[in-house]
C-alpha cells in the first residue's frame, strides 16, 4: 500500500483526488490537510465521501507528511513550492497538481503567476507529468509537475500533427471551452450560479498562463518555436473541457491514421472514428481524452476536437496516473471507471 | 459469472445499468436488445461505454435470452409483461425496472397504465424489490418488480415513522422533485433543454402512478390504509430526487434515534446527523439514499428530507442490488462507487 | 417625472430595479450609490445597461438623496434603517426592498436578523407593500416595507383560502423552491455554479426569516394565529419561485371561483384555468404571479401552486408597483413587459 | 397600424416574434397560423403570452393572410417558398425568418437544404435583411431573407476587417457557440435537457448551411472570394451566440477605431472598450450585437468576440427591425428593451 498525503483537500481537485484514491486498491490515505478546516471531518464538508473517507482535515503543520510515500498538492499556486524542499529531502515524492513546477523558465513563471518562486533550484528536477509524452521520466521522478487542464487537452490534440511536422506550427489556434469547476471552489462573484449559468464568455484573451505552458511544452517536444493563439471560454457546465484546434496543413498525411497510430497503445487517449463529434459528457468523471479529426470542405485547415474531464484527465486523475507510474503499478489502476452519462 | 440479458438498452435506465454492470465483477453481459438500434454497437450510441461494453444491440427476437441467468427490462411500461411468461418458464430470473409488476391490483394497474395486463397471473409471484423491506423474499424471487424512483425515495423516508406508528398515516404529504432524466430518453417537447432548463414546475398533481405505488406498498407494510398527497415536480438538473415529506406527529419518539436504528444495518441508507440538509449531488451516480429529519420550530409537523439518484437507487442500481441478493452475492457488490461531486 | 435615488445598485435586486426604471416613462434616475464601486459607470459593472443607464455609482455620503422624491433601498438588511430617519425627515419617500421594516415586532426582528434595529420608532409607520392587500395604505405611505420573495408567492397563494376561512389555518404547509438569484450577488461558496447547478437541496428547515414574515402578515389579515411549516429549497435556475402550498379543507367552497373572484381586478395576479401547472418561466422577468388550484383525488387537502419571478414581483417589480401607487400613477406603468420564454 | 400575419407561431422564433410584436406600438396582429394547433389559444400553448396575445392559432388555409400588410414566416425551411408567390402577388410584404430566400445560387440552396426550391424566380427579388449592410434596399424590399443567427454574429464581427481589406480573407476562422434554442422547438433526442445540459460539443464540422450563407454574403460585400472554416458548437444555455473569430492581419490599422467608426451610427451594434469580453447574457432578450477586439500577445492574429441573442438579433428582433425599415418607422421602434440580467 502506498502511504499518501494530500495537501489542500477542500477544493475541487482535492475532493476529486479523494474520490479516486478512495477507490484505488493500493492507496492508503494518511493525511488530508487544510489550514482553514483543520479538525473537521472530510465527509462533513463533502457528504459524498461519507463511508468512503474517514479522516478529518489536519493542520498542515501537524500532519506527518514526511512519513508518506507521496504527497499530492491540490492547493492554489504558490503553496507546493514552499513545502517541496523539506519533503524531497525527506525522500517523499511529490505530485503538484498546481502550477508551481510547470514552467521551466523561472522568470516567465514569476511574470505569469505574479509571485517569487520559493525553490527555483528544484524546478529542473520536476518532470512534466503528461504520461503520453514523458512516461519514462515520470517513473523515476521525485517531483511531478502535473499538467494544467487546458494544456492536457490541447497538447494531446496537437501532438501527432506537430511530431509529424504536418502543420504550420507558427500559427496554431486553440479555442478552448471549460466547465466552471476549472475556476476552482473559491468564493468569487463571476463564478456564481446566477452569473455563469445560461451565459457564455471568453476570458483572458490578451494572455493566459496555460497558453505559456502549452507553448513551452510543445516547443520542447518538437525542438523549435511554436506560435499559438489560445482563447479560453467559460461554459455553463460543471466539468469538461472541449478544445477546438485549428492548424494549417503544410504536409499531407492520412491524418486519421496518424492519430490512431500515435495513440494506439495509450490507455487514456481514444481516437474516435472519422466524422465524430465528441461531447464532453462522454468522458465525465473518467480519465479519458477523446479526439476527433475533421477537414472541413477538404480545405487546408485541419480541425481537431479534443475533450477531457478537467478534474480527472485534466487534474486529479492524471495525477493518480502519474502516481501509478512512479510506484511501478499498472498505469490504469483505480482509473478504469466508466464515464457518467447522462 | 452471472449471464445477463438486458432488454431495452437505449434509455437512461438502460445505459446506467450497462455502466454499473460493466464494472460488476460477477456480471457477464450476454445480450442487449433494441428493436430500433439492432446491429449498432452499443458504444456508438453511448460513446461513454467505448472500451467498456463491446456488444452490439441485438434484435429482441434473435437474442437468446432464455440462456441467460437473469434478464433486466429497462423498457417502457408494457414490454416486460409480454416476455415474462416465456422467460420464467425457461428458468430465467427477471428484474423489471419498468412498472409492469409493481401494482398487485390488476384493475388499478390497468387504470393507471392505460393498457391491459398481459400476464396478470404472474403478478402475485412478483416481489417488490425494495431490499430494505423485502430482503428475504427477494433472495428467492423469480420476478422482481423494481420500485419506481419516487416510491424509493418516499418509502425509505417514511418507513420508520409508519412502522413505529408515530404519525397520522391518513394525511401524509410528499412534495417530490425530480431531475429531468426521470422522464426518460424520449423525444418529447416538454423535456427539451430550452423548455426544462432555468424553469421549475409541478406536474401530475391530480394523480400520479407513483402515488398509487407508494400508497399500496406503505399500506401493505403497516397493514392499514394510507392517505397521501403526492406532488411531483420537474427540476432543471439531470439526476436526482429530493423528497420533502411532511407528517403530523401523533406519538412522540426520539425520531433521530428511530431512523438511525431502523437503518443501522442498511448499507445504502444513510441517516444524516441532526440539522442536515442533504443535497442531491451527494448521491450522484451512487446507490445511496440519504435522509435527514427536522421538526421546525418544535411544532407537531415532522419534515423528512430524502434524496437518491433516480437512475441508481431509484432504478438500475437498486436492480443490481436485487440481482446480488437473488444470486447470493454480497448485496453491495459492484455498487460501492463514490458519488460524483462536483 | 419622479426623481429617484437607488441605494445599493450592485446586487440583483438593484440591477433589476435599474432595468425596470430605465424603461419607466415617469422615472428619472438621479443617483445610484455603492460604497464599493463609487465612480465606476453602472454600465461597466452591468454591460446589459449600456445605452440605457448613463450614471456612475456615487458614494452614499455624496449622493444628494434628500433631493429625490423617492429612494429605493436595494441593500443588504440593516442599511435602510440607518438612513430612514434622515430621508423621511427630508420629505423623501422610502421603498425598502430589504427586510428592515417588514416585521412589526422589533424583538422578533432583532432575533431573526441578528442585529439591533436602528429606528424602531419608524416601524409602525412602515406599510407592508403587498398591493393586493394594502393598496389604500400604500398610496399614502412614507415608508414601504417591500415584501420578501417567498412571502409574496406564499401569501398570494393562501390569501383567498384564509380570508374565506376555508382551511385549517393552524397547519399550513409551504414547500417553496427558489432560483439561486434569491440568494443575492454575494461571493459565497454554496451558490457557486459548480455547487448549485445540477443539484437540489432544502435549507433553513429549522426556521427561516421569511416564515416569520408570512405568519405575521397572514395572521394580521385574518385576525388570528397562523401555524405554518415553511421549507425553502435552492433550485438550479437563475430566477423564479415556485410555492407548493398544502392546506386541509375545513369548509367547502368552489375554490376555483373563490380565487378568480378574489383576484378578478388584480392586474398582476393571474388565476389559471382548472388543471393547470404554472411553470416559473411563464413569469420570467415579469411582475406577474400565476396561481393554479388542485384537489388531488378529491381528498381533503387543497394544493395551491403559485409562481413569481423572485426579482420582479418578489422584489424590484413590486417595488415599482408600490412607487406607482404612491405617486398616483397607473399601477402597472412600466410593468407591462411580456415574460421571456424560452 | 401595420396589419401583421405570422405563419408558424409555435416555435421559438415564433413565440419570440409574438413577444416583440405584442409590445410594438405600431403592430396589429391579425393572424397566427399553425396547422397542428389550429383553434388553440396562443396563450394556452405559451402562458407567458396570457394577457398580451388574445388570438387563437388559425389554419394556414383559412387565415386571410392576403389582407395583411406583412407576413412573417417563422416556419421550418421550405414553407415560405410555397406561399411567397401568392402573397407577393397580393401585394403583401414577406419577411422570411427561415432560410428559403437567403442563398442566391439555387443549386447551392438545394444542395444544402435537400429539397427543390418552389419559386426560384423570386430569389433575385429577395433582399438579405442585414440592416447594417443593406439598409437602403431593405426599405423598398417586397421579400426579406432574414439572416441566420450564426451569420448575423459572424458577419457583424468580420465586416469592418473585410471592408478595410485588413486581413487574409482566404483563411478566416469562425468558432461559434450557440444556445440550444437555436436548434428550435422540435422533439429531438439530442436537444433533450438530459443530453444537452452539463455538456458541450461541436457539430456539423464537415460543413454547415450557415457557413455557406456567411461565405456568400461576405464575398458579395467585398467582391471577391472568401475562405472560411466555420465550426458551430452546442452550448448548455437557452439563448445566445458567441462567435470567436480569428483573422490573420495583412494590413495594419487602429482596429478599435476601425470598428467604432464602422458602427458609430448603428443602434444595434455596440463596440465595447478595449480589453472587454462580452458575455452572451449582456444581450439576452435584446436586439443588440456586442463586439470586442483582441490582439493576443501583440501577434499577427486578430481575435474578434461577437455576441447576440440568437432569437432576437439572430432572428425575430432583426425581422422586426426589417419591418420597421420597410414601413418607414423608426428602426428601433419596439426594440429598445433592456437585456435581462441575471
Amino acid at each position: 500500500m502506498i502511504k499518501i498525503g494530500v495537501v489542500g483537500g477542500t477544493g475541487y481537485t482535492g475532493v476529486e483526488l479523494l474520490r479516486i484514491l478512495a477507490q484505488h486498491p493500493q492507496a492508503e490515505l494518511r493525511a488530508i490537510t487544510s489550514r482553514k478546516e483543520a479538525g473537521m471531518a472530510v465527509s462533513e464538508l463533502f457528504p459524498s465521501l461519507r463511508g468512503h473517507v474517514d479522516l478529518a482535515f489536519s493542520d498542515p503543520a501537524a500532519a506527518a507528511l514526511e512519513q508518506c510515500d507521496v504527497v499530492f498538492f491540490a492547493t492554489p499556486h504558490g503553496v507546493a513550492m514552499n513545502d517541496a524542499r523539506r519533503l524531497v529531502d525527506a525522500g517523499v515524492r511529490l505530485i503538484d497538481i498546481s502550477a508551481d513546477f510547470r514552467i521551466q523558465n523561472v522568470a516567465e513563471w514569476e511574470k505569469w503567476y505574479k509571485m517569487k518562486h520559493a525553490c527555483p533550484e528544484l524546478i529542473p528536477q520536476a518532470i512534466y507529468g503528461l504520461p503520453e509524452v514523458n512516461r519514462v521520466a515520470i517513473r523515476k521522478a521525485r517531483i511531478i509537475a502535473n499538467p494544467g487542464c487546458y494544456p492536457t487537452a490541447v497538447q494531446l490534440g496537437l501532438l501527432p500533427l506537430l511530431q509529424a511536422g504536418a502543420v504550420d506550427a507558427a500559427h496554431l489556434i486553440a479555442d478552448a471551452k471549460s466547465g466552471v469547476s476549472g475556476a476552482g471552489r473559491k468564493a468569487e462573484t463571476h463564478i456564481l450560479f446566477s452569473e455563469a449559468s445560461d451565459n457564455f464568455k471568453a476570458y483572458g484573451v490578451p494572455g493566459h498562463r496555460h497558453g505559456v505552458e502549452i507553448v513551452q511544452c510543445l516547443a520542447q517536444i518538437i525542438g523549435s518555436d511554436i506560435g499559438l493563439t489560445f482563447v479560453p471560454h467559460l461554459t455553463p457546465m460543471i466539468r469538461g473541457i472541449h478544445a477546438t484546434l485549428y492548424a494549417r496543413i503544410t504536409h499531407e498525411f492520412d491524418f486519421q491514421k496518424l492519430y490512431e497510430e500515435r495513440y494506439a497503445r495509450e490507455r487514456f487517449v481514444d481516437v474516435l472514428p472519422p466524422g465524430s463529434h465528441p461531447d464532453t459528457r462522454s468522458v465525465r468523471a473518467a480519465n479519458t481524452c477523446r479526439i476527433a479529426l475533421h477537414r472541413p470542405q477538404g480545405g487546408d485547415t485541419l480541425v481537431v476536437l479534443s475533450v477531457i474531464d478537467n478534474l480527472v484527465k485534466g487534474a486529479s486523475g492524471q495525477a493518480v496516473q502519474n502516481m501509478n507510474l512512479m510506484f511501478g503499478l499498472d498505469e490504469s489502476l483505480g482509473l478504469a471507471q466508466v464515464p457518467i452519462l447522462p
